[in-house]
């Protein structure tokens, strides 16, 4: 017996469809779930074009849903100390965390972890078990690995729809926290500031405002809470953007500015958009696109909070799962935003579906027949 | 009867002592200080130089203790609600804020008021009432400035020698509070980074480095609380400085690393000190010295918060009264601080000193006998 | 010229419809405001009751939106720094703090001020110049007060609807915040309970039980953001309503509790539902009813937080006002909560319906013809 | 081989002093330690008296230091990542919590794991393998204990004299955190009441005032760094105290008070004790010592926090540790500290001594020859 996987070889090349063998007995602790849905995250594609350094070849994949097939041992809980079934529909956070090194243990900061490792991300797929990521038929978690048995009421694809941009905001969220009533702009469309507005919501912000494109995420983003949405196409000029979005948050700038954007030039212009001892979230940061020009006076002198965010901790997967819980509407939001779904075999597609931006949400459904999409 | 003051006629120009009439009948709230010691703060050599936009004639002097001689109205209370009478030894906080506007009101972030107003900066010296500066015999307090009473405990030269460096380090230390026990690393040994080391100590920091120089403000910073110090003259290199800081620290870098530097290269520097998940505070960039190359994804990646802090409040003022009411070393550690002392007509050299950097706190004693130094 | 208002001449004695000379000349700073709209709150039955001092005569009314009618100095700006004119639709905070004593200036807890005093509660209106209070058809407001131009798009009556209990409970929450997902336990459903269920909702949190009752109240309980109500009266024992409320947080208790119901020994029965490590919010014990058997071995065991929070501050009105500006739902909620008006010659009855806790909100109309209700 | 401690038979009753079976092969994880000193902490006299809920037999001793005698498996790591070996001299938090449970997993509240055991307390020396408690001369370690190498510069003494009152106060210290120049009144100068003395030096208090007895505990108070100590043999009131306490910490009572009594009465008049808006954290009743009156509508009206604290985490260890380390003369003091040495043969001797509080700190050294004290 043998699993399918779709395997990354080598940077920028076609993802190849390989099989691994089954694995064998589990040890305990091991979970063996098969894979009902795998979203394509951005930071897919980044990895596909080499631009963080993984290991090769490499099975991608770290947001995913499935089902329980075999445990290696029983009871075994989910995170939430829910007993955990064979045929349990499950997800879980994708990095594994030490718990035992200074940063996990002392500084409570699991995220930089010395020894963090994510599926999908950090294993070899020639190495035994293989079976590490996503995009493929099966997947065979750790002992230690954070599981969450999905709610009825949660469909995994409003779980997958949201996918990690949704526990990174949640993340972010919690190391910026809003003040009730707070004013926010959200730089970035993408699905990290769509997460963004999300939250902000939820959170209680009085205004968001969203500044991205193109039309159809504007469009979502209001779907998502936004107050205004300002089209970088419409106002191709930072002055521009910022007179439009002063005129919805007030003139001296908006209490928190969250950039989901990633080029390091938004940064300065969301300096700009705070108002003085507010707070600018550096969300969209997660890939090392150089240096700008920067004026450390203007922390000084506008007394603001710089705050960066990495990544999230299995509580904030917990966090996701009941806020969609508690909102029917915006699971149904998600749900409509996968926008294209491809079976196993065409996981080359996909990516490249992904990295053309084409629509909303792409996803993989490994153990659907290949007439999907 | 007239009143003697040093005025700054032009950018790089000695200043001139000048006369001018005393004020008349005080209305209500205003109060007449005869000036018993005015710090030179390096903010004011900055001034002096024209690096900072004021407006000309400009009698200087933000630092500044003395004694009531007169009161617009009576009773008057000082910001503690301690009654005023004429003969007591007062401070006051430099800046009045208005109390009304959206940084007041709304936002609690009095330093970034939109109409602020501080004494020895911001009034021209030719417009009635003129004496708004400290540099003079007398100095004419507005209504509604927040003067302290002095403790009889509390020397004027232990205030003075403090100076607003330490005001501006306990607010700094206000909006990144340490957590007890935290390590940290101050860049730079001025009046701002040994305050820093101070208030540090005070607020229960257990390890704290201190980089800078000359060997004499290091010899402070140790005597002011610093575990380490590292002369950057002896390792020159930002990498060398890492090395001796991390042997103190933790080889993650510091929880807190407070940047005095004032040079925007310092920005870099410091981030590299602070662990992941830490705290910097970017409190030396005054002034505006242009812009650094920066990468933003290392906020993101380690985490940080990067906290920008201006000015002080008049709480500040008054916390930096009861710690040193509270600590006879430091009072006695900041009298010995000052190493020069000039009368009123030696306002230009007090002011050159102070910018060769000559030695410790400089101070000018406006109603001293012209036989100072 | 002469100005009604209905008098309370004797605790537990019907008020009385008396008038009072037009003031004269406005000192700067003053506004006379013709009252559209004032709300009895529960707090009013308290002092006709006689159970909290107040001085007599005393024209009660606390909550109050008006018109402009006259200023005593132009131009006067309003709290958020908006130019007030004749005409505008106003309210404002109904308390005056000094900003001066230990409390407002030092520890920043001006409900706390030494010297506060409030409309309708604090004043005699034998002395000059009377119209003190809401139950009238002028308010001469004193140079100081916290006055907020209302926005057109919110309705006086949608105001003075939400009341003091919204400002009160949006303190509450800014004392105790709460993390975004947080389960919330309010105790009672009267006007401050309700508003407790109304922030905690728009402050972010995943499950609100409200324990109350009769029946109208719970279901505005469920119309305002409840996730479920307990019926005090189907469910008599604190235990029963333990069982049901913790079958909607969970096992282990609620992450806050807040009690606004007023007996005390709601506090007992709150501290039960509260999670170990949890807020218990004691914010419905305005008056002094007594003590109850306490035992604090539960704050150590249960690792709690239990929080105090008295009236609200002027910034509370603010969030107030834009919380109203920014939910339209709300805002109809509010005005259809308004279920009993009374003209100015009916204010004992308007006391005596709400004393009888009859319906919703009960608001007399003192300019509107005699003919309302 | 055996192994000998003394043993708790029955409440009230003489410890007996029992030989154990030396563990046999060590399981992964688990680490044999030779106790050099046991100390006796105040709740080991209310255990021996039958005050709290524990197994018995039972050998009591959860404050304990020793040297490595073997080590299950290696190389195995000290909670900060330092590998262990044997003759490494160490101390460990004596409770272990689940890590996965709902109180140790989502909300970050260890101390109330839901299986939490502690050493010395909860288990059964009849059970396999027995050696769960400090009085003894061997203690095994089970997998998973956060065990502390003791640096070089700190004496077991001096770890010991502090006992788990200092980590106790410190994990207080974190949910209840000082801003800095805060006033403190500590209520009790028993071994908790003494440790948060220390806490709330080294955290920045301005003031602090200790109120206890008898004298020798007062003087202890002043040496860790009171302001002042009130004796209750000298003022025997409520009302006399307070007015001395205020004297130290001004009119309007402290910014903190801390009950370190256990006796429920402190609370009440700690509440008096406390400004408004302060914080009152009730750190003593860690028994179950009954109801006392209590009226919560001082809770609301003084705007109150009230904070409890139950036990320490792991990292308030690493954070005792710290604190010595960098504080000689801290050390010295708890050395002095100690008064009372007992051979383990006179455990019964020990605990006596320490109910009849006759002086400071008493401990057993299980391992020392029988001519001890």
């Amino acid at each position: 017996m043998s699993v399918r996987a779709a395997v990354l070889n080598g940077f920028e090349q076609p993802l190849l469809l390989e099989t691994f063998p089954e694995p064998g007995q589990l040890a305990p602790g091991e979970v063996l779930v098969s894979v009902d849905i795998a979203g394509i995250c951005g930071t897919d594609v980044h990895l596909w074009l080499g631009q963080l350094r993984i290991p090769l070849p490499n099975i991608l994949g770290h947001e995913t849903a499935g089902r329980i097939e075999r445990m290696g041992s029983e009871p075994l809980l989910d995170w939430r100390g829910t007993p955990l079934q064979v045929g349990d529909r499950v997800t879980w956070a994708s990095s594994i965390s030490c718990g035992e090194c200074y940063y996990c243990r002392m500084k409570k900061q699991p995220t930089r972890c010395l020894t963090r490792k994510a599926y999908g991300i950090s294993y070899c797929s020639s190495d035994a078990p293989h079976l590490r990521g996503g995009y493929a038929e099966k997947i065979l978690l750790r002992a230690g690995t954070a599981i969450f048995r999905i709610p009825d009421s949660v469909s995994s694809e409003s779980l997958i729809g949201a996918g990690c941009a949704l526990t990174t905001a949640i993340h972010a969220s919690e190391r910026a926290p809003l003040e009730w009533g707070d004013t926010v702009i959200v730089q970035g469309t993408g699905p990290v500031g769509l997460a963004a507005v999300v939250v902000a919501k939820a959170a209680g912000a009085s205004k968001i405002v969203a500044i991205g494109g193109p039309k159809h995420r504007l469009d979502l983003a209001l779907g998502f809470g936004a107050s205004a949405v300002i089209d970088i196409a419409e106002l191709p000029t930072a002055e521009a953007r910022q007179q439009a979005a002063l005129e919805v948050v007030g003139p001296h700038g908006a209490d928190q500015v969250i950039e989901c954007v990633g080029h390091p030039d938004a940064v300065n212009e969301g300096i700009v958009l705070c108002r003085d001892g507010g707070q600018f979230v550096v969300l969209g940061q997660y890939a090392d696109a150089g240096n700008i020009p920067f004026n450390p006076h203007t922390i000084t002198r506008k007394q603001l909070r710089v705050i960066g965010s990495w990544g999230f901790e299995p509580r904030h997967v917990d966090r996701a799962i009941r806020l969609l819980e508690n909102e029917p509407g915006l699971r149904a939001k998600f749900e409509a935003g996968i926008t294209h779904k491809f079976p196993l075999g065409q996981a080359a597609e996909a990516l490249d579906t992904a990295r053309r931006w084409a629509g909303g949400k792409t996803v993989i459904l490994p153990n659907a027949e290949e007439t999907a999409n």
